[in-house]
């Protein structure tokens, strides 16, 4: 409920954040150590983003499976940069049914072993491939600093893991899902995000390549928002899973494994919301539209109720997912305040003088103030409120990419370099060598966060050490 | 695959079902102690499940959420009956992040606690009244003898949980889930199953009414396929979930929980299927209907895949889940067998003779042979198509109340009472007492399975002890 003020962003934007999301009803802390409960309003949210991603996945020939939570101890030692990058992060169940158990078992911090084991089973033969399955669900890592949707040692996604007859084959899927990836990104959160490769440091424990998506949020550090990984032949013969090829030879598969998780929720408020609250895209809120009737007595109230009830029937009926807050004794300046904290793109006020005019008041979470009101006829008014949403969808992208470009710094030297990523990005020719970017690190705390697919047409300088360089890369502090 | 044939169900039942499991391809047993893999076509079958029940869920008014995995153990101690039934079931995380807990973490049984710990939290006011929460997911019991879908160690499912500031509204609550489950049973699952009473003896832990629905399998047993729970104050004593009642007094509310999980899948096999494999109801069946392209040569198939590239275009332009099997090099026997092993509900042959006479072949799989063979014309398919899946449905349904009713019995004395339940159920007049039940288990293995809802107008006697009894129970061995 929105009974008291956030901070502003400017102010304390940590704080800011952790207070928008009890506030928004977005999500809870657990009594679990780092654990979060995602409430109903923030669950909502989260179903609208996988039921989209879950359509792309099923009509690119993916389909869904589940494996166990709990996975053997020993799964995890069989590849060893994967067992390095997870160890320290492990839930360990050591007891069931009351006894010690022979071999500990692993609350699942991701699943490529496991499946990996299953697939070794199930593909013996080119006919088996590709086999493309995604599991829904949550997984655990022991996180030392959480931040709710951001970092929770709990936290759901979706992990989708393909194997392959060949590398090629692998490496389309890694690129196809990172294009699913990029498109949820742009057309339903409005995040411009940015698709590249990652650097060797900030691979995937056990990958060959790791491409992933980063976006900026308001305070200008860059989050990973989904990555998409090419293991070549590294899984398949960690478990040995093999397959007659064409020629009848024994083959490894090509593997890959890709993840979008609850932490694009986190992505979501600190690119678009406001000091007023949440701020959502349309095509992903919950609620695209709420109704707040407008009265002061009984003969105001029944007149403005016949105008709202029946528009809320007309939206509702051509699609809208609309919202009637009738709740009596609660000021009109209370809910619009509670609505704008829970960021529902379009206000829709009736009042008395509404229902002579035959009109309403409309008005856009992204614009707040006067600049975001209208007043338009009821007739017509759902196709007014569609064209709306749709502009508010677009508003937030456009919005979202100035911000984005205006940004985003070519320093033309070392000195500008560390400079611009205080408060920036930086986009510039790197080396490639891991010394570079370890000392962009140690003097500015940013990071590579990855090399873009669009470079320039030709090589430059490494901006640290001047070497011959092909590519650029994003230096960015990071989340 | 459909490779090597089961053994009947006469000849052996358990295992009959559980070769089925596995060459149907709906599960596979994971390596993880009493843990199964729910495979692709198992989870599209569950998906059809759930999403139907997550649509009746919201359209009365629920809504989804997601509550930790881990649950600290000492939530299980405040609930006394809650701990003992749950106690022996229990995994348990002692390290996570490399050190040992201060406080030992359960992996979820089931999540009254956790969820009632946040409801202390949420709920204030009556005006927070009804909460109505879903989560859908798994959970873990370490069952010591487990079988596929029936009895897993982790198994899916969803469970409510719903406050409430009165008894009454808790109630009607309980039994109008209890309604949702009993017409997914009839309308989807095509299984009639009874709703009832659980017995104090067969109640969940915790709970002061269990409500079930009750199936009877081809063996004659009975499986509990869904229950419904009303706990008084119980959990909200336990967790102290008080509220300021419409007269500002300080109250407890009122919870219920309920759930269906993936062992209604086990009900649907042993429901339906037969010495060929699985029947499933087409309107659960991940696949309704599957093209069989048949031809020798080349001539042939260009004509036939014409033909069927253009129905298997048609079928799916009017929402029939079909599939077209143009394996090469596979023989159309084999693909028969394969498509009736997964229970596909119709088969469409089409030969060159076929092509030539403008029809087709139609089989249905709940009639093996020539009884569910027909041959119609390609105009008009799709509509001939839909209204046989429309036949399957009520066809199953009807079959399996038949068999239902033809086992219940209606014994007259206690020595016939024993015998019947052994192959059968008994339908008998019971005094309710905890002695009477227990004599007829040891007995004869048969518990209570549930009071029916629907009862004879008047009481009568006990067939155990012979004292006065107000209602029927019913008397089974159960899964």
């Amino acid at each position: 409920m929105a009974d008291e003020k956030l901070p502003t962003r400017a102010e304390n934007f940590a704080e800011w954040y952790n207070q928008l999301v009890l506030k928004a009803d977005l999500a809870d802390y657990a009594p679990v150590r780092g654990c979060m409960v995602v409430k109903p309003y923030g669950w909502a949210l989260w179903e609208n983003i996988t039921s989209w991603l879950d359509k792309e996945f099923k009509a690119t020939g993916h389909v869904n499976a589940a494996f166990p939570t709990l996975i053997p101890m020993s799964f995890f030692e069989k590849e060893k940069e994967h067992v390095e990058g997870f160890a320290p992060e492990l839930a360990v169940v050591t007891h069931g049914g009351g006894e010690e158990l022979e071999e500990k078992l692993v609350v699942r911090p991701t699943s490529e072993t496991i499946i990996g084991h299953m697939y070794a089973k199930w593909i013996k033969s080119w006919r088996d491939l590709p086999l493309l399955i995604v599991q829904w669900g949550s997984v655990l890592r022991w996180e030392i600093r959480t931040k709710l949707f951001l970092r929770t040692a709990e936290f759901y996604w979706h992990e989708g893991h393909t194997a392959h007859a060949d590398s090629d084959e692998a490496k389309e899927e890694m690129y196809r899902i990172l294009d699913i990836y990029e498109r949820f990104c742009y057309e339903l959160a409005a995040i411009p995000a940015i698709k590249g490769t990652k650097s060797e440091t900030e691979r995937f424990a056990g990958a060959q390549i790791t491409t992933s998506i980063e976006a900026m949020m308001w305070d200008k550090r860059a989050l990973q928002s989904g990555t998409s990984h090419y293991f070549g032949d590294n899984f398949a013969r960690a478990f040995e899973i093999q397959f007659l090829d064409r020629n009848n030879k024994l083959a490894y598969a090509q593997t890959t494994s890709w993840a979008i998780s609850s932490r694009i929720i986190g992505a979501l408020i600190m690119v678009h919301s406001d000091d007023q609250g949440l701020v959502l895209p349309p095509r992903l809120a919950p609620i695209q539209a709420v109704i707040v009737p407008i009265y002061k007595n009984d003969d105001e109230k029944s007149k403005v109720m016949a105008v709202a009830d029946r528009i809320f029937v007309e939206l509702k009926a051509a699609g809208i997912r609309i919202k009637m807050d009738d709740r009596e004794n609660i000021s009109s300046g209370f809910k619009f305040n509670d609505w704008e904290m829970r960021g529902v793109p379009v206000r829709i006020e009736i009042g008395p003088k509404d229902v002579e005019k035959n009109s309403v008041a409309l008005a856009r979470r992204d614009k707040p103030g006067k600049e975001g009101k209208s007043f338009v006829q009821q007739v017509g008014l759902t196709e007014s409120v569609k064209q709306l949403l749709v502009d508010i969808q677009a508003s937030l992208l456009k919005r979202a990419t100035e911000y984005r470009d205006a940004n985003i710094h070519d320093p033309k030297d070392y000195e500008e370099l560390k400079q611009v990523v205080q408060d920036g990005w930086a986009l510039s020719y790197w080396c490639e060598s891991k010394e570079c970017e370890a000392k962009v690190k140690e003097d500015t705390k940013a990071t590579t966060r990855n090399i873009p697919f669009e470079q320039p047409d030709h090589g430059g300088t490494c901006i640290v050490c001047g070497k011959p360089s092909k590519r650029k890369v994003y230096f960015a502090k990071a989340y």
